[in-house]
């Protein structure tokens, strides 16, 4: 599957997402991973010897025990770049100044602001920038945009609902970065609420909302005091789009059951996807339509159901074809065409700046903030 | 099936739910329906022919050209009143007055204010009041109750998401009495969001919410005229429940396609009915939990779908069984046993007050309004 020359890739961090993603560039068909840097080499070397035993790589990448020795390697074309959000800008900015294509995780910056920085650096310097929002890579996104496209199905999008939720549970709240303030300083907007925005955003066609509102329901602690980071969750964008209002309402949370779906409701139909981010398990994934249809017949009422299940031949989690490996091809077919997509950049910065204007009413308890001409 | 002395019925008017409710009181097993009024005597005679013609009653009923004549009839016991939410304080005070048990439709009135009134007369009279909510008699919510209190299943509830919307069309928004000021002031919020509000306040056990806030996002016209009856709106109900904080989102619309789905979240699991308000036609009503597993072995992500279809033996709609023949039959007990439950009116004040202070947010651009001590 490997082409002569594959996309030669490292990592920096070795993140628990890493993990995964060691087996989606070994999917990927087009790529293959020469290093992966810690700023502790033993732990560097843990993480290879741990991968490489459940899933062993064509040749067995090297440990390093710093991020810029990775950097430096002439063997090495791309990085992915899954450090906390609050050491992304350093280190993307760093990589595009070695030459490196960046796979950056997502939220790409702690601002969007800073991420203008990081794109600049690499347009500089010409190399591709992608966030690693893997469900943009899916077969199942491209069904749906053929499925929204298609007048008969779903019509003009008025709403969306989002929700990704999971349980962090008390050691989670305690000590993962995610509720840090130097680290991850959007906690579960940047986390969970950038997928819904993301998917938002999409559906929309990467329209600009005219407004964004948002609440932090609850926000971490250590110990008796707020770090202010948001626990949960929710916010609002408003739409004008092909002359028509729409908004998306989405809530995310780290204190809550595992829940991640979409919902898209439009003038002719509704759309229902139960697993819009890592997807179910399973060989393939799958969608709803819904289209009720009302009948009166007298003293008779009916609601007839009306409902399209969808499944995609797509594997849900580690195998070739699956997202993650998907969104690594995709990249990977990028650098070794010479071709720089700024596409992938432009949506990532989009993305932050509606997180930016989530964080920004959070902090002014709810208040509408005007996007439009930013 | 019907028992030796039915409870005797009479509806005012000849609303288009009246005539699923013709048919409902035949199904009841325990109600017989006596007379049919309307202003025009004329429209009350064609009513009854074409439902007999469709749905014979046991005994065919008169029609009358008077709701007075009706409320004078002494072989009437209980009256089912879908007249326009803009007279049901009049005809509701005049059945109470009469002696008449009440089943008025929702919204029960044009503010609480005034329900307060109409519940004072039926107390006065020792009259049953109760409001037209079908979805609160049915199986279906039984065992969703049962599902709720189950301490494995959903956890404690800390969001709900609900929406009910159909495609009113052109002539519907031009024409139709729920776009007019003075017969439907509160448009979609009292014909679609009532249902909303009273589901989100049943699962969270009819606890008052702290703050309500809502939209009117449109609002129906005459010509170039607004009447500022809102036909697309949503609300948000914030709880304080149990010692956790927790809110109820809903969307209500007459200008989108059919759906009407509530979903409820916990710290446990979600539940997810996808047709809470009149049930998609069939021998059984539904509803899903959801409790995904997140699934981390080294490179390995897995998320495992943990769903739980349930179908309840219940006929949707039409039927003896269905949740609006039940309603009846569980109305004309409390006639037949002599019996008045409080509980009824109790909670449609309480759906009405919620219902109020959306209108009162919606009319200030979104406020919040404190509910508590009211």
């Amino acid at each position: 599957m490997t082409s002569p020359s594959p996309c030669r890739w490292g990592i920096l961090s070795t993140a628990t997402i890493a993990r995964k993603n060691w087996q989606a560039i070994r999917d990927a068909g087009n790529a293959s991973l020469v290093a992966v840097a810690s700023r502790d080499a033993e732990k560097a070397r843990r993480f290879v010897e741990e991968c490489h035993a459940q899933v062993p790589q064509p040749r067995k990448p090297e440990a390093l025990g710093s991020y810029e020795a990775l950097l430096q390697r002439p063997d090495v074309d791309a990085v992915y770049i899954p450090l906390p959000t609050g050491l992304r800008k350093e280190w993307v900015i760093r990589a595009a100044e070695a030459g490196k294509h960046v796979l950056v995780e997502k939220p790409v910056a702690v601002c969007a602001a800073d991420f203008r920085e990081m794109m600049e650096a690499c347009r500089q310097k010409g190399v591709q920038l992608m966030d690693g929002t893997m469900f943009m890579h899916s077969r199942r996104l491209q069904r749906l945009r053929e499925v929204l496209d298609d007048p008969d199905m779903i019509g003009d999008i008025q709403r969306l609902v989002l929700h990704f939720s999971f349980p962090g549970g008390e050691e989670f709240m305690r000590q993962d970065i995610r509720t840090k303030t130097a680290l991850e300083p959007m906690g579960c907007l940047g986390d969970l609420g950038w997928y819904c925005i993301r998917f938002a955003l999409w559906a929309m066609e990467f329209a600009t909302p005219n407004l964004v509102s948002a609440h932090a329901q609850s926000r971490a602690m250590e110990g008796r005091k707020a770090t202010g980071v948001p626990v949960t969750a929710s916010g609002r964008l408003f739409f004008g789009y092909n002359g028509r209002e729409s908004d998306a309402m989405f809530h995310c949370s780290f204190d809550s059951s595992n829940a991640q779906w979409a919902v898209i409701n439009g003038t002719k139909g509704s759309l229902y996807v139960s697993d819009f981010v890592l997807p179910f398990s399973g060989a393939t994934t799958g969608f709803t339509v819904r289209k009720p249809e009302f009948v009166l017949n007298g003293c008779q009422f009916d609601m007839r159901e009306g409902q399209l299940e969808e499944r995609i031949d797509e594997p849900s989690n580690n195998a070739p074809g699956s997202q993650e490996a998907e969104m690594f091809r995709t990249f990977s077919s990028l650098v070794l065409d010479g071709k720089i997509d700024d596409r992938w950049s432009s949506i990532s910065l989009k993305t932050q700046e509606v997180l930016d204007a989530c964080i920004e009413s959070c902090n002014k308890h709810g208040s509408a903030i005007p996007l439009m001409g930013k």
